[in-house]
């Protein structure tokens, strides 16, 4: 019981850390074009700081993504998202306590680039998580969360902007959602893209590295 | 067969991912200046995922490198590069269905240094491939994603936009053909540059390190 | 003794190019937007260059956070925040000498702001720290100094200049009181609430970690 | 004899990367405020790919120090120099085809900002070197290349455009004099304080790594 609440630490931390990022970067703006790199950078340091705890989701669709793999108790699954919900509510609301909610509404483009952005790069996200984290071949190695936070920092250059906000994890679309920066309806939809993703991603990691 | 599948659908994914950040950047510019950083950390994060399977190469140039080094068997090279052209060509086919394709073709200053910019890069990527991943001396190390993901960064930022487009990859050359940034012509002479580069590379690692 | 003089020699040297590279951000502005990867990679250099003699701390709150964590000897502390003012005052008279004294003070919008930023981001520091650089779980890695540095950067990009100066540090905050930067109480809040998120991060660390 | 050959092309290649980096942000500027991180990641590519080889120096105030340190044979240091000459002279000469010389003279404000510059982060540059690359307490770790590329790249940052052209080696010295962008005089003044400060270096990392 308190290994659990220690990995639920280590979530709640982690997503609170990430989604401060996110929320300052959208609401105060002072990160400005280095918003990409400041918010891979701090899923990267989470990730070196808690993986070896709670093997450092962060994230609905990465938690998903592990349980398919078999890396995390599906038993585990819900009060690993109930953490990061927590972790990403509360750094947004800390965040608006000083800047007020989102000025304006990002709305999609069109539902269609709304779902391929966040679908590609969510799976590119769970796919390097599963690659770098959880196979036995590359056990060991230092680069995982490097590689982790990159994938979110190019995912953000590549299509954030221009697809999607570019949220690729359920935690973060709450927390969007909370500031007003995207509608509800737009949060759910980014939620389930990235959730799909999530398990493509474990599918396909499944086939490419099975021994 | 199977064993050889996975590699393919490795180097599609990679490559895939590869090309749609160069697309992006070219066709939506949302990446602005922090392209370069875009690109060589997309590299880097599918080095890192899929290194352990197929080695990584995302790259026609690379795989011809790898061959002339005696890391990968040489009836590989076909299938390699079909899985390569695969990858980007769907890559830029789905950012130009938001896009359009491009609105004007990037004619280099001169045949000399479109040639010499692509050459040098691309030996640059050849050479530093092959110390960091496939030398004994180097073996176990946590560090090549970054340095060849960082290869293309630095090439990007030293003649890109000066000498040559910087594609560094003839699949790349195909993908930016493909959205109508350069002309055939022009992407052959790269693809024909990088080829050179790639083998050039190779030889000049079997003398360095050399046991 | 000699060995301690080496430990002490080494925190001089690391916060000495940490706080340079802080002032000549603040005084002489060449770095301009890329300052938090400066100052992030300032001290990512140092920590990986003097981790292995000193802990590479470079900043009183890292200090007292490994002294409550056990990874320091409580005897040291003082020698160390001593080292560590020397290399900070040194530091910025160098840079003051070219530049002249700050032209303007920055003064937080509100305490609170101030306290809150301060807090979450040495809170940040210190649990990145503890984690990566004595953990038994992650002994070994190569990451440390990247995850260290890069929280700096994170931090400096999220709240710098939105809610506080983005110190991190009592070291700097004495280097910025010194440059005419921030006024002396500023600089004394700053310090405290560095050194209370230092503790904290200490006693989380003790509860997450623990075997 | 051979061994040697593989060393010095080794030191050829890669200063000539280097060399070309800093070539072309200064000629050509399309690197813009980018240029640091591009020269610092060129030497971190090239670290990694050649310091199994040659230590991967690329810089005469770097094989000064290891050479005192004692981890090159003093009888290389000649060889080593005029490989990096080599390397930096050919690259210079190469990009100016492309450019032209350089359009003004960077003269520094003063002959002591220039020292004080130069010799501060070419004494970080050689101290990180020694510690990460030549300890036995830090040997088969896979940051080196980053925290001595980084060191680069920080140093410009701090320094470059407000105290110093930022060469931090006497290769580069040479060849922003061919390229036309330093006097002479200025390169030597460079070379002097570079030297001056790996030998500075070289004695700390003596004293504080001492067993």
């Amino acid at each position: 019981m308190i290994e659990n609440l220690k990995k639920y630490a280590v979530e709640i931390i982690g997503t609170f850390f990430l989604m401060f990022t996110v929320a300052s970067a959208v609401l105060s703006g002072v990160a400005g074009p280095f918003a990409p790199i400041a918010i891979g950078f701090a899923l990267m340091i989470m990730v070196y700081a808690g993986g070896h705890i709670s093997g450092g989701h962060y994230n609905p669709a990465v938690s998903l993504a592990a349980a398919i793999r078999g890396a995390l108790e599906w038993k585990q699954i819900l009060p690993y998202w109930i953490a990061q919900a927590i972790g990403a509510a509360l750094a947004t609301l800390i965040v608006v306590q000083f800047t007020g909610p989102s000025q304006a509404v990002a709305e999609p483009t069109s539902i269609m680039a709304l779902v391929v952005g966040e679908f590609l790069f969510t799976f590119a996200l769970c796919y390097v998580v599963l690659q770098v984290a959880t196979s036995k071949k590359t056990e060991g190695n230092s680069y995982y969360g490097l590689a982790i936070g990159a994938t979110v920092t190019v995912g953000a250059l590549a299509v954030g902007g221009f697809l999607c906000p570019a949220a690729f994890n359920p935690a973060v679309a709450l927390g969007l959602d909370i500031m007003g920066g995207v509608t509800c309806k737009t949060a759910c939809i980014i939620a389930a893209a990235n959730l799909i993703a999530g398990a493509c991603a474990a599918l396909t990691y499944k086939f490419v590295d099975a021994e």
